[in-house]
């Protein structure tokens, strides 16, 4: 299973965006939901061995991280308006008294307050990287490094901050790049499935089955 | 300069879709919209040296072409819904009487009618490339074979018709593909976008300058 993390240095926690000007008004979580597009859907359908966080570090109820299951989501649709109604709901419903962790909300999508820390509490084993342009090509990563359940921190539009890095280096992370280019982080997300999906042996079961 | 020509089976060629809507009211012309951002924007702002068609082949209006032009756009943002409303303008202008081909109606956005046809006409030379599973890998493709102004004919959330098929194979298409699983439009995008970058020799001026 790979996981994704990508961190929100300005999306706002809480669900009072608007709809009708989502990067506007909510920090960038148009960003952020992009990826979950990118992790999450191709031709077939979800990937269900998939899961996204998205970190959102910014505004009154921060930190505060959602969680897409490809597992168990259901109603996860490309469009952008309907993955930010998705998130309006599910940031927008009160919290159960003494609920620890990742609490589901919707369909395959869970809330929990705190940010990096919830994360990693709630991840388990599994390789970490971080997406980083000066990093190691992925392209000449091992087979046997990208195998199991990898986890890939992706920063948003103004990167990883510093004190993000150190705290993934600290985790064992290591950096890795896509490309020679500065991407957009959905992009970068396109990349990483990309390369999963080759590595894949023949005859796996493909990732939406 | 490289091209891409997405061929939009139900999308709208007609500006009466609803910005709240989108997927739903415009033929799926988000799946469209999407790849220009994947094809136009990175971080650094717009790749000057990408031009993006989307064949519009639905509604009355049908069939029209809106053209995207890295080097002269302006206004492009990564959100649906700007993209969308862009569109929407374009699309909606009265078309000068007497005009052919490509007419500018916005900061590097152009309308023709005509759908493949118009798009053939404006492209000039390059090799072609079709967008298709079953294709040869694109990692396996000569430098120079993806050197110069080539031009990916990529289809839309159904794939390629047989009869476009037909067509851009006669074009002196050749079938390419970007990995194992069937993706979608704007990730294929993503995926040409990447390897043209990692093609390019080191020290070349960037994409975006």
């Amino acid at each position: 299973m790979a996981r994704f993390v990508v961190i929100g240095q300005t999306a706002t926690a809480s669900a009072d965006f608007s709809l009708e000007d989502l990067a506007g008004s909510s920090g960038r979580l148009d960003v952020l939901l992009r990826c979950v597009r990118a992790a999450l859907l191709y031709s077939h359908g979800v990937r269900r061995d998939v899961t996204v966080y998205l970190v959102l570090l910014a505004g009154p109820d921060a930190p505060r991280t959602l969680r897409f299951d490809g597992a168990s989501a259901k109603y996860v649709r490309p469009d952008e308006r309907p993955l930010a109604t998705l998130a309006k709901k599910a940031l927008g419903a009160e919290r159960p008294v003494g609920a620890r962790g990742f609490v589901e909300r919707r369909h395959g999508i869970a809330v929990a307050d705190g940010g990096l820390d919830a994360v990693v509490a709630d991840l388990g084993p599994g390789r970490a990287f971080l997406l980083d342009e000066s990093g190691d090509d992925i392209r000449g990563i091992a087979d046997a490094d990208l195998a199991g359940d990898p986890v890939f921190f992706i920063g948003d539009h103004l990167g990883v901050s510093a004190s993000m890095r150190d705290r993934v280096l600290a985790l064992g992370g290591r950096s890795i790049a896509v490309g020679p280019e500065s991407l957009h982080s959905d992009d970068v997300v396109t990349l990483v499935t990309n390369e999963l999906d080759r590595r894949r042996p023949r005859g796996a079961p493909a990732a939406g089955l």
